[in-house]
């Protein structure tokens, strides 16, 4: 008998993502795995057990102090992966949201020292304790609609020791949180205010300071911003290049303005994920599903920029391309739940409902190199559950924006009761 | 000396909605009516301070079981009024999502049985102790994101006792969620199915019923579904001229799919509001502004239908015509957030944050007709309460779906701490 210190009854269904082996990057699209009338056990923060309530109940025993806990019919799907969030801010612009609606686009508001380059000075500034504080409160509320597990990206310092500093507050925020995040380096968001515009000479400062990073542990992947008035294409090849070599994993902002040849890049140089993708170009796909590389979208971000785009998720599929989803949380499109984004993935990405779990869990576990831990409800797994009062997962983007009952990260409750 | 039983203070900035005297129908379009630095007192479910915080606490004295409540610089608005819900139905329709994203419209849903047909059949069949409990749950979700006042419909049953059954649940259902319900008649939803598209034989029984309605007060409105395939707009002059004999105001499904003529009727009908007005003639607006018809737009439902098309928020706006807000809560299209709904304003409406603000408070009071209650804080009004952990009132919006911290009617929290 397995000894459990938590088990979860009266699932009436069980949607695992684990169905059959995993595919070399993301799920097959849409494959819920679903059990019905199930239970999970969890020992040590990781699932022992999940499948008919029947069969779990004969081969777990649950300890003494175990918590035992029945949801009467309720469902069960895998905590949310966010696969891309900006998350180490400060301050906010919601001044902007009118000259958004004057038309104004994101790489205007940039050029007039706003957008992006206002969240740069707001982040020097801040202190590393409110920069943590503010992390911990929104990954409270990104918990709340049943995220676990967040990619977390530097990229509003945009000097070498801010960078560095951004990406030394990651694991505090994963302790006080009680959430896994994955950290990427991007110090390619943009070109320094203080460069005026030299890119090449932040890209040259940029391939020294990689190695260092990578050496360092402080990141897994490194991004860049590809688009005209940020990266082009050649720079950001040096750039990922000497990424690769430092061993981190790839991924890039691509095509979200314009078609800049960031998909082909990603497909090139087999890049974990390719993000955003509105203007990907459709000849791209098809290179996007050979390399493997996972389609990170992110349907809230062009909603908010009122760009009157919607991501491709409907496309991507078609052409065999593993899709993964995100928040982009950031003061630009600043949505922190993934039930919001699921919706939109639906109705506005033209995602079916499966599909969209499924690129909310496994998919983007695959997306930011989780997949061994999160993603997925099965034996080995990390305890991360999202509890939902519906009969039927695919009831969750259906049903926008449904909070969860409840939500555990490594068998851990991490939202109140 | 004035006691109060509830002191809310450190208020950073309270919007109060209240700026100078109401208008006949809807305030101005997005004054918010700040204070900073302010403090509201609270008796017997009543406001009975609200300015800065100085000079509340030198009018007010808190009674001796009276609750304090400091919130540290946070943001207080009123508890949202969603102008516009189908509260009260059995089953779910998230199967006909997938044929949504096939292109079905609405209408061909409907045409094969489905769509709203399915929801009259599992209303029809719910016990009336299932059709309370689903109701509240929905309001407590709903007043975990601001709403505290929401206009309730029937018109999932379409027979004349279901049709009553169905209102008279409404008061229960507002006891046991602690938030304040508006009833609305809306028997006019579609041809029931046992009529076989022979609108004019349930047009009659409507117009000997809604007398009835009124005399047993039951409803405070009576709406209709203008549009080809339901109701067209002459049928609907008498059904509303009836209602409008037996003193019950006047609500319009307009112009949702289609121009109809349902938003030149409402004007012609001095309408209390006309909703959705997704194609409502640019012409039409004027007779709208002419006749203090508060337009009740409802941002999420063309998201939810993949319509292509986004409520013309904007463009009411700059034609005089006061805006309200509302979540259109039903199987079709299923939010209960209006936070949610706040962000589809701005972002798809084009309403500025302030004005999307105001439509959700003052300007949805007045198109339920709650404007005496509700909408506002202001000495002699309900202390309808929601506090946001923002420092402006204006990121409400634009922080897509941010949960309040707290949540008060009648000065009683709503939500948990």
């Amino acid at each position: 008998m397995i000894r459990a210190d938590l088990l979860v009854t009266g699932i009436g269904e069980l949607a695992t993502l684990a169905r059959g082996p995993l595919p070399r990057r993301g799920a097959a699209q849409g494959d819920l795995g679903l059990v019905f009338d199930a239970a999970v056990a969890v020992a040590g923060g990781v699932v022992v057990a999940a499948g008919p309530e029947r069969e779990v109940r004969r081969a777990v025993t649950l300890a003494a102090r175990g918590v035992h806990r029945s949801i009467d019919g309720g469902c069960v799907v895998p905590g949310f992966v966010d696969a891309h969030t900006h998350l180490l801010f400060a301050g906010d612009r919601h001044g902007e949201v009118e000259a958004k609606l004057r038309g104004a686009s994101y790489g205007d508001i940039a050029r007039r020292g706003g957008g992006l380059f206002a969240t740069v000075r707001a982040t020097r500034r801040a202190a590393a304790a409110e920069l943590v504080d503010r992390a911990v409160d929104r990954l409270r509320r990104m918990a709340l609609a049943g995220t676990t597990t967040a990619e977390v990206k530097s990229g509003y310092a945009l000097t070498v020791p801010g960078e560095r500093r951004l990406l030394d507050l990651i694991p505090e925020v994963a302790r006080q949180s009680g959430l896994r995040l994955v950290p990427t380096y991007l110090g390619a968001h943009a070109v320094p205010p203080e460069y005026d515009g030299r890119a090449d000479a932040w890209v040259r400062t940029l391939l020294s300071e990689i190695p260092r990073i990578a050496a360092s542990g402080r990141a897994r992947f490194c991004d860049i911003f590809v688009e005209p008035g940020f990266f082009s294409a050649g720079p950001a090849r040096r750039i990922l290049t000497a990424a690769r070599s430092a061993g981190l994993g790839l991924k890039l902002h691509a095509d979200e303005f314009s078609a800049s040849g960031g998909a082909e890049l990603a497909a090139r140089l087999g890049a974990r994920s390719a993000d955003h993708l509105l203007r990907a170009p459709r000849s791209s796909y098809a290179g996007l599903a050979r390399a493997g590389t996972v389609a990170v979208l992110l349907p809230v971000t062009p909603f908010a920029s009122l760009s009157g785009t919607a991501s491709p998720g409907r496309e991507l599929v078609r052409a065999g391309v593993p899709v993964a989803l995100g928040t982009d949380l950031s003061p630009n499109s600043w949505v922190e739940s993934m039930t919001i984004v699921l919706a939109h993935a639906v109705y506005a990405a033209r995602l079916s409902p499966a599909e969209a779990l499924a690129a909310a869990t496994v998919n983007a576990a695959c997306a930011i190199g989780a997949e061994g831990e999160a993603g997925q409800i099965r034996p080995g797994r990390s305890a991360d559950l999202a509890i939902f009062p519906v009969r039927h997962a695919v009831e969750i983007p259906y049903r926008i924006g449904l909070p969860p009952t409840a939500v555990y990260c490594r068998g851990r409750q991490v939202t109140p009761t």
